[in-house]
């Protein structure tokens, strides 16, 4: 159950950073699904390493192969498994790390949990595992593409340089900057404080912002399998995410009731909500209108400085980051967090099928 | 698998708001456990409506029976489960909405996505639900009460009125006032507040923040079931719950990594890091170190004041509720937040029992 | 995951032999199927405790009470619960068994591995188990009804006494006479052999055999969730059953390939085969023939003799059975096969909804 | 959940027969069990095709890669993937079916459920999966060596020649023969009838028993997961099964209680049966006795003569196959049998360590 992920459209997962290859089983998506494979290079190109200079130097092309479950093209319903090589792998640069636990990082964690860890890159805390996400994530988006729904994150904040609300952006600009933020004021400013922030060696936070368009009403289940509360849960299995948010989320704990309901409306026919402080979502079902949250990414562990820490004897040690690294997470994690967003409503989408009776 | 909650230690729950009674089976609990069933009341009289005069007048009493799984004071291994009666039952205050949509309710949402609703009470999508969590969750605590793990949320924040962080302030006080804001300054400006509010027709929100303190390294996993995707998946199932945060949260996202790392450090021969703005979980895995998070409510959205809507022929109407309901959900769901906490953390302190080899 | 059986149609059981009452809550019913409570009761009616002379003779009317996820008598969507009170419960006849292992039952297993065990009346051990089972296979049958698939159990063998081939019975005479053996002179043979034993003091086995007509093609999953795979698990769950074989069977095994290959014919248009070996379903999926099996179960292990076994210390006892017992289980195990193949096939038909792309 | 099978110890797969690979992903596997990849590849290779003369010609080596999940020779706690290329596929061979419906083969219902399908090989129907189950399954084994739990299947019967009882045999002889029968003079008699039935172009079913020693008492869970249930449910996963049968089988339901029971003893302190009727499981929990089963294959669908079929047209046509294909499946079964078994008990062994309280 560790590595899974899903109900009926669900992935598996295997794979270190510095293993020969990583890869996944996408087990459920429904057969006779046409596979756009330059589609799935497009994203993940969006993710991958040596994409810009403001991220990790690590050349991986990401190709991949899908070796079972397409057929002419198509979907069989049989698993679809993808497979990824790692190709630019220095585990030298972490040799001098058997031995030593990083701070902020999972090496402490994994060692006690399991007594025995693959440090080379990180092993299977690594973020690489995120392409696989992007891969099966792009047959997620094949699907709901068919249904009109559209996925659409952004980066939203570095630092403490915010964009501002997604009504007043065009979010078909996120690709058109390094950064992947549609305001191009602030992604000017963000890439600036990125690369100062590189340049002394330290990393930023940030958070993205993901908003999902033409979602019927009716994805999502009453109690415990909330559309929202499956979108966190996804959003937080993220490397370095801390925080979850959607509609009016913080910000609404410090609102009035007569302030944050959104009234419904017949706009020609159709039924609308005035505001959408529920961010699309009521009762963790969806409405029809906008799903837009917010996830929040702390700065990245690895710093190019000198820091203390500890080895596994206990003994005080002086650590210093070789290795590639990003100095700042969240212009490469706009990709994965749309990635989990198609695959968590994916799989509502085949839930919903199965929940009213057409007998 | 719409109404179950964990994996090894995993519930199941039915029930409405106004049927006859409302239950959960507890399947998984190990066997030999004493069962304190005064301890399983007192946890349900803190979630109970009626409690005080700043929550909803609905008198429940709560009190429940254990059917099944429970033989000479222990359990045995096979499902537990337990009942509660629905006793103040008050369906004609609701048959005025039998064909209209409140307004950020989960009443269009179910009507489309079903067909057919439930709506006494507000059906299934109630928060009577949560009686259930918390008399599961007493059960989790029991288990883990063998372990010293120990688990206090309270409330930090009433609309804008701010707790202190947390290492200020003594967690036992919690329940010396009707807010649940160990912080007695905070407290009182908070019922004020509350009372106010409630005079006014409208509803408030808030943030709950909860503190694990004496988990062992080693609970969760490495990719999909990492705690805080659990414990962040889990609260965001509560009612009115719009965000989650832990450690660092959102804050963390203006942070450089030099200040956010947390340094390992020998202290008397045990592994401790000098801050925390990991909240305890790296890498997906408890470090020993305090879990904090953080949680936000929505202001609930039953307002004693005339709204705007629609009914089912998508006609305009006015609404005004009848029915009896809280001004502000926060104190109450101090022990809802805590039980979820319980239940997350004894799945993973038995799935973790079977992750390292001892053969 | 101990007490849960299902995907999409999924039940979750709870209860003993002796408590006051057990219960099941069916997750995942599509909402607005009419559920016709008679219909349920009568299906309980056919496997309750002192129907006939042949039959235990604890007297359990087996009344029932749905206490969610009904509304204006159709389903909601939410769980369904269903409760049955245990009325005729005589634990004392029970109480001599506290510390002894009864020969083939339950007694020991639990014991060795909870450390503790309900020894009243078997505890979870009991059959009493089934009578959930039957009245949430009710609620599948009343489902699949709408699709028109007919599931039908009868007794096929007691003892020796074997029935013809299902090809040659009137399955509508299954209700008939007490035994429910469709052919009346085996049932005749049948029922003498059940008196004559239980006077004896002994009991008897027997086998059931299950046709499903009007399946469509398309039901199962190729490897792991293959329909006559899932319907094996399913029929091996039932107290007292040692075999599972469809199709073709055990006797298969010692056939040629030109003898049990199925030729494929155009049937007036439709596809159909000449012969049946594979027992309507082919690579683990429903060909649209008819689907068949047969269960084999043992003799009940509580027999009306003493018989010698040992205590929880090791020392030989003897041990006389009180309690009421059957002198042979099938007769009553008809429509517990029969609800159990109903909720497999339920479950798949919910399944087959999201496994063909329609976009 | 349609491609993966277990619990706690759980694989996922993919591929098909003409694929450029197969693959499973085992997960929950704990950290710290030393891999034998030698003893994985001697598992293998009593499976593959083209190990003698009375097995299909296919020449797959069945080398394969373990490509995450182990470091330094031992397991990690992540998901261990494991890839086997195919390599002597002759697609060719396949393409006149593409529109041909072979007689009980899964052409048909996959071609109807799907509305697609790869026929290369019989695409994901094929038995070739079954290498990946033997990969697997060599590793629970490898865990299960650790608790002294012994697992020994072997072929029971070839049409109607017949091994005698497993008590009387030696079943380390079991791979001293092609046909992987412990006892010569029957293991003689069936090579001799499979080759006959190989040159007439015709195929034969049989039958595989595997016994399991050595299982602590308290494996299994008393109602949807008992050991037995699980145990038939991986083998009638097994591609040409129609039956199976634990303990007593089928020949237990014409037998009586008094008969059928089996008496506790105690053995010089230890628990044991005098008879093992119950084949080593009581209310779906191992109780230390041998767990003894036996599986029915039915006969290779696919056989060198010309049959009568139809086609996706619906057309009558004469079908006459090519490839490469056993006359008998059951020697090569032996090892597949063995690994579901082991995969079954390994699961129930790690759920097994959660099911008694020990704080």
């Amino acid at each position: 159950m560790h590595n899974s992920f899903g109900h009926l459209f669900r992935i598996t997962t295997f794979g270190e950073s510095h293993g020969s290859q990583i890869g996944v089983i996408i087990d459920g998506c429904p057969a006779g699904l046409r596979i756009n494979e330059h589609f799935i290079q497009l994203e993940l190109n969006r993710r991958r390493p040596g994409q810009s200079k403001i991220t990790s130097s690590r050349k991986e092309t990401d190709e991949f192969e899908i070796v079972s479950g397409v057929f002419d093209g198509k979907t069989t319903g049989m698993p679809i498994a993808i497979l990824i090589a790692n190709k630019d792998v220095k585990s030298k640069d972490y040799s001098h790390l058997s031995n030593s636990f990083r701070p902020s990082h999972a090496d402490y964690t994994y060692a006690t949990k399991f007594g025995i860890r693959d440090y080379r890159g990180g092993g299977r805390s690594s973020a690489r595992e995120t392409a696989l996400w992007v891969a099966a994530g792009a047959i997620a988006k094949l699907l709901l593409k068919k249904t009109r729904i559209d996925i659409r994150a952004y980066v939203s904040s570095v630092g403490d340089i915010q964009a501002p609300h997604y009504s007043g952006l065009n979010l078909k600009k996120t690709e058109s900057n390094l950064v992947r933020c549609p305001d191009e004021a602030a992604a000017q400013k963000m890439q600036t404080k990125i690369e100062a922030v590189r340049k002394s060696g330290d990393t930023l936070g940030g958070t993205i912002t993901c908003v999902v368009k033409n979602t019927p009403a009716g994805l999502g289940e009453p109690v415990f399998n909330k559309l929202h509360a499956a979108l966190g849960g996804a959003m937080l299995s993220i490397n370095a995410v801390k925080g979850f948010e959607f509609g009016s989320g913080f910000s609404g704990a410090s609102m009035k009731g007569t302030e944050h309901n959104d009234i419904f409306l017949n706009e020609k026919g159709k039924i609308k909500t005035k505001t959408n402080f529920s961010g699309g979502i009521q009762g963790g079902i969806s409405n029809g209108e906008d799903i837009y949250f917010k996830v929040a990414f702390k700065p990245v562990a690895t710093v190019m400085q000198t820091q203390q820490s500890i080895n596994e004897k206990k003994q005080k040690i002086k650590l210093k980051a070789k290795g590639r690294h990003d100095p700042c997470v969240v212009p490469r994690a706009v990709p994965i967090v749309e990635a989990l967003a198609a695959l968590v409503i994916a799989d509502f989408y085949l839930i919903n099928q199965t929940r009213k009776f057409s007998g």
